[in-house]
């Protein structure tokens, strides 16, 4: 085997683990500081690799954060799975409450919901997201049809209104919930401002609860 | 009266033409390219000023569009007022038509409604925040207090609930149902992505309906 080959065969495992390490810093980072605050020199700088090397592994920042979202909300799914696969029929209390605690549990899935459409899609090619739409709404499909199973009454695009609505909600309620700090004290020192105050899980249960409540007996009233 | 009284005596009314034409031009440019399109620069240069000129008036780009969205949510509140107040008591479709047209016949509103917490209250003064916060919380009331007007069976918190719900969704879906040319293009091409596509007053309607009906019931159950 000649020099040549074996760097060939290395090359596109030594390229997954570097873009892995590059996902892995932009993640660390907008966890801590928040999408929006995360550029792409601060992502290059904990690689430890200069901006234009990481460009060869990614279009852009938008893209690097597209990909996250979509590993978010595959893992997002495969959690629904994990708590629903086994539930007992007919309780809407049950599917409010994993949906709300599963945008909850998951405040970088929240954040980047809401970065998506407004950012993340106007600075990477159509191709791209396409490859993230296909994940996006694959996640949702398999959620609906969570939904459906659980409470069978729903029809699968009953389940997938549900679902995006919430979705929608959770990455708009979830930077409502999460102020900076300056306006999280000042929130919570004026009386004038206490409906500025959100939390974020127990307002999508409640929502969730009323969204499924609207939905059960549309159908029997026709 | 000398040169110099009469130069203070316009002075404040100078400031707050000044004030109008820097707004007015922040919207034009807002509507035509998107908030998140519009620079300070750009606003500058469609005013005639320097950059610097432009920051004697406001603090920053963001706290400019601040004061648009507190202008929109007046003039939002001002027209559900116009189509509610003489309505026939009873109807949750025509409270769920009115408030999805509502946001529909504003497209500047619901785009920076989705910018709000994400950009607009993160560069500027917890003061401008505060005057912010008390005009887009007294219109979400004035609204609740109308729906509640139209549905007696709902309490002023159920009405509440309805309408930052419905607003936090208008942000949202807004951006979703406006992409940039280029991917509205890919989604319609592309039948795997026809769920990609989201029209936005239907979808608000649609939404809008499904949370009265799943907040009428509520208290009858209990």
């Amino acid at each position: 085997m000649s020099a040549e080959t074996f760097q060939r065969a290395r090359r596109p495992e030594q390229k997954r683990r570097r873009q892995d390490a590059i996902l892995d810093a932009a993640r660390d980072l907008a966890r801590r500081d928040g999408v929006g605050n995360v550029s792409l020199a601060d992502i290059a700088g904990r690689v430890g690799i200069h901006k234009s090397a990481l460009l060869r592994y990614f279009e852009t920042r938008e893209q690097i954060f597209l990909e996250l979202t979509a590993a978010a909300w595959r893992e997002w799914a495969q959690a629904l799975h994990g708590a629903l696969d086994q539930a007992e029929r007919g309780s809407a209390d049950l599917v409010a409450d994993v949906f709300a605690r599963g945008f909850g549990d998951r405040p970088l899935l929240c954040d980047l919901i809401a970065h998506t459409p407004l950012n993340l899609e106007r600075n990477v090619s159509p191709e791209a997201v396409r490859r993230y739409k296909l994940t996006s709404l694959g996640a949702v499909e398999e959620a609906a049809a969570l939904v459906q199973r659980v409470l069978p009454a729903l029809t699968a695009e009953e389940g997938r209104e549900f679902v995006t609505a919430l979705a929608s909600l959770a990455g708009a309620v979830w930077q409502i919930a999460n102020p900076p700090p300056a306006l999280a004290e000042l929130y919570a020192s004026d009386p004038e401002l206490g409906h500025a105050c959100v939390d974020l899980v127990p307002r999508l249960r409640r929502t969730a609860e009323i969204l499924l409540a609207g939905l059960i007996p549309s159908r029997n009233q026709g």
